[in-house]
């Protein structure tokens, strides 16, 4: 996988080089977070919610990202008003489904995003995945329990069927757009311990799809620095807290030659999952 | 008092391996501070406020955190929908009444809550808890200030008076279900330099009630587990920031072992406060 | 400047000691970063945002902290409430217009509180500055991009015709009534690499306008005590995060001595810039 890794290697020189901004409509618990995320991978975040500009902000956009973990009707109807500008105006979408399958209200308000509008990424867990995708899968909360059956095939399934590229978080993070399949293997156990890693990979896969026309390519490139970043910190860390200071630093000095040797991709498109 | 620190750190074992969701309806500036310490002490946090989806949300919850700290009429609203729900199902709730006494909308929305939900624990400064007992007690902002007489016997009456379980933060924090008085003295002063520590033990008191019946040892065992890990973080402490990573690196590791052998409970229940 | 220095210093001496609160009507990024600066410098922190408390709540306020970097038009209008009784009784309003120039209804909402308002202190970027002074000057979502021509010029302009102090934050601080025009040197690169250090410093001005009647002082004392505490803590980073970490400890410990001794004021009013 050189080549891939030479092209995700490519686009995070670029998302250095050409600073992206990033229309985040989020939730309150990461905001902080993923703010400092979009600045160490080198793009330049903004976070606006309010009927009156989203249209306009996400005209200045290199992507929206749009994360309803706190969800209310008057902030989803910004996401729509953003999103079906973005559509209109081909700027890349990503969509965090967080907590799809933990409520009714979550999953449909989902379903109708993935319906509506022109997403280009949809990242979740594997039990937010599989709520959307009818296979299955357990949410608790916002986290992903219990186990569901063939990962690798419901992720290429709703690709296919959805007409977008999913991504699917996991040990082995999985990407595809209904064709190709491709395993992230990038990471750390260090990232389960605490809140909003996944919400933070969204915004990374949001970074790259900024200035990177291959969706599946941002989304494997938004993993594998996300990862490498996580297994470069988890050396320093003595637990939760210690490793998020490391990894956000680690995060900030992330060049793309780290990423071009480090990034451990796997082609599954042949079915070898 | 060692029947109650086994007690305890029975429960933190609970916590550990029945992760129990903490389903909060919290303020903005702690999202990310409760998330986190939900997640290091092994319980896993949600946070939702719409008004579709709490009830539901609320159903499937091990506790319902309450924390209006940047109340708003529709945050209330929600968790007054929550809170009925709660009590219908038997799920605890603990109440945060963050800066009671510093406005009237607060207050009253306090007092409103205590008499119309089924509230199990009470968990405040000495400010709040005095503004709400009509002791008195003095709040700057959401700061307690200034002297309150006589917490114990307060934390005691408003107990007996409210019917539920008072829990009073302070150098000694105080629980009491109106009949048992307990004093914890674990903790540390660099607690007292960072935003939300308060907000923090709230939860911590949540994820105990989650798996403990008796809200007595709920709220002792909250209390304990989070002065003990600020004890074993406070070494490393250089200033708020470097106690706050070893503080929650240390509430990760803490051990139902060095919780029965660390927390400092004393029983005030006969008078000898 | 010696005597200047000597002034900001005794100011920072006051924070500690009357520890004034902070009403704060602010974005959601910052809530967190912006409530533990405050308590990191010596005042208290109080987050409140809803109709029914703002007017009540900055009653007892040493100053009023508006930054509405996540404005909605309900926050917007509790804003209004809250500035109207802040000038009715005196307390200082410091204004942090995040991402004026980004989208018409910021531009607009951030010139309608300039018009209708007492603000005390305008603290913004080039870009924000620029865009509110109709100087020109670029921003890309909140960040100051492209080169705004003679920033200390635009700086004493706005001030003169908006009839407050401006704060326009860079490499070189500049704060100006309309007469007199300062400088500060004091900060450090890493600064530029996390998000809400704008909305930090804003937070800053605010504790030392709660306790200083002139507002240039304050203005001034508020970025130098941010910017020395940068430089003490810059020595211990490797990368954002650790830096954050050492800073927040750094401002903890800062010292009126250090401030006396480090601050590095410029004296530009008779127009050497």
């Amino acid at each position: 996988m050189q080549k891939l890794n030479d092209q995700i290697a490519d686009a995070l020189a670029r998302v250095r080089e050409q600073k992206p901004l990033l229309h985040h409509i989020t939730n309150y618990v990461v905001m902080n977070d993923t703010a400092n995320v979009t600045l160490h991978i080198g793009a330049l975040p903004v976070m606006a919610h309010a009927a009156e500009e989203v249209e306009e902000m996400v005209g200045y956009a290199g992507a929206l990202v749009l994360n309803p973990g706190t969800l209310s009707s008057e902030w989803i109807a910004s996401m729509f008003l953003a999103g079906h500008r973005a559509g209109a105006r081909g700027v890349p979408i990503v969509l965090d489904p967080v907590g799809a399958g933990a409520t009714a209200f979550r999953t449909l308000t989902f379903l109708r995003m993935l319906r509506d509008l022109k997403v280009t990424v949809l990242r979740g867990n594997a039990g937010e995945i599989g709520a959307l995708s009818g296979a299955g899968g357990a949410v608790k909360g916002v986290e992903s329990v219990g186990e569901l059956e063939d990962r690798p095939g419901v992720t290429r399934h709703l690709a296919q069927s959805a007409k977008l590229v999913v991504a699917m978080s996991g040990k082995r993070d999985y990407v595809s757009d209904g064709e190709r399949l491709l395993g992230v293997d990038n990471g750390d156990k260090w990232l389960t311990t605490l809140t909003g890693t996944g919400c933070m990979s969204t915004t990374m896969i949001g970074a790259f799809a900024a200035v990177e026309k291959d969706p599946v390519v941002a989304a494997v490139g938004g993993y594998a620095a996300f990862g490498l970043a996580a297994e470069l910190a988890a050396p320093q860390a003595h637990g939760p807290a210690t490793f998020k200071v490391a990894f956000f630093d680690a995060l900030y000095h992330l060049s793309p030659e780290q990423l071009a040797k480090g990034a451990r991709i796997v082609d599954l498109s042949a079915g070898q999952a």
